[in-house]
């Protein structure tokens, strides 16, 4: 990472960004990805789960990018790759099942440049032949769907980094993008890591105090996931979340002694 | 092509674009760039010398994109690949040497879409090592760039044709990207008196959970009105969340009475 970014100003610039591959199956696509990304000045890349991994076909696609593959942080779910991130990207097909905030590849990128400077960013993806589950795409604040066309829409996994890449380092010396948002910049923006114990409490509480049942759970923590992971809860708002839901907990603990 | 354009509307749209692969080594690559090139809704490959063609590993790597390499066209030399090409590109990194114009990928399909109706429109990549000779350079009317890492510039060939590609099928719908949008278009959003019942009954649950000390109120209700309003929230989740503070209203009198 530290000679790329000697050579490559850009490369500090985009230094907030790790792409996530979840489960990859083919150990060349993970080269193939490490080179893309390194030559668009991305370096940090983390493997959850690879199938084969460090390999031969990896080192061989990657084309000099071998520095990437050597600092690959393997991880061994996606909630450990997503730790201290506070913007998630998902790539995936449009989805026509279940509704989630959309993004096309040029407005992520707007997004993920805006954050830069107090929010680390992921782009993930996932498996070749089956994306991500519903389960890792409600861990994504965003979905990132490419533009494809739709009587043949998938695009080889390296591939698909590639334009995400891309998009990253144009984002870079645009003035022509519209920034797209986030304007709360003297904010910190709460992680996956905190998100996730903010739902896990969520839940908890709920059933605690008796409105969620968990033997018929419903829709309803996707539903609460999306709702909060829309509003972009900086830090101190979590806080607070969590301070009620804490308080509502001790009066329920009260109430089932009393 | 015709299938494609059936289902593809857009590939009607870029019909008269062809991709030109001048001496390619590894027939991989081939399949992977007719992938590349049919995700996006191109279809017209022409192979000028390919050391290898066909070949497994081409239609491997096509993953279904097997009817680009069918009608692929093979011809013995770039002049042949270039007959009634009105606009030609060539890819190339960038060039201190010869002083030929050039544009990135962005200006390349606008240029390319402004064409389209009466010019056909070739996008030139060269061999995955030497990339162009000056003479075929000298055969192209623009040099296209693609932004990369200084330290670290060579892209994979069906990497630069995918961005490329992508490019192309982005110069189609141009009205610009569209502000980010919570796209949700079956939902019916709260209204400002739902909200506002919701602030009050959240603020009588903080205060029925000993959170809130009314005497003491703090910023607490501006922030959380500040996040929920951010949030947009739905009908749905309005009540879900109204049954949520029910439920601990419920629990807190329990446990007062108890």
């Amino acid at each position: 990472m530290m000679e790329a970014q000697v050579n490559d100003p850009a490369g500090m610039e985009l230094s907030h960004l790790r792409v996530v591959l979840v489960e990859t199956t083919h150990p060349g696509n993970i080269g193939a990805a490490a080179r893309a990304m390194k030559n668009m000045g991305l370096s940090r890349l983390y493997l959850v789960n690879p199938a084969r991994f460090p390999h031969a076909d990896a080192t061989a696609r990657a084309s000099g990018a071998d520095d990437l593959l050597a600092k690959a942080v393997s991880c061994a779910s996606l909630d450990e790759a997503l730790t201290g991130c506070g913007l998630v990207f998902g790539a995936s097909a449009r989805l026509r099942t279940i509704s989630w905030p959309q993004v096309d590849p040029r407005q992520c990128a707007g997004m993920a440049a805006a954050a830069n400077g107090n929010t680390e960013v992921a782009l993930v993806f996932g498996r070749e032949h089956a994306g991500l589950t519903n389960v890792e795409l409600e861990q994504c604040h965003y979905l990132v769907h490419i533009p494809a066309n739709p009587a043949f829409s998938s695009l080889n996994l390296a591939a698909a980094v590639q334009i995400l890449a891309y998009e990253m380092r144009l984002s870079l010396d645009t003035e022509a993008a519209p920034p797209v948002k986030l304007d709360r910049p003297d904010t910190t923006l709460a992680t996956a890591d905190e998100l996730a114990g903010l739902y896990r409490h969520l839940e908890q509480t709920m059933i605690d105090i008796g409105f969620l049942d968990p033997a018929r759970p419903r829709q309803l923590m996707r539903r609460l996931r999306r709702l909060f992971n829309r509003a972009h809860l900086d830090r101190m708002e979590l806080n607070i979340l969590r301070g009620i839901l804490k308080a509502a907990q001790a009066r329920a603990k009260d109430s089932s002694r009393g």
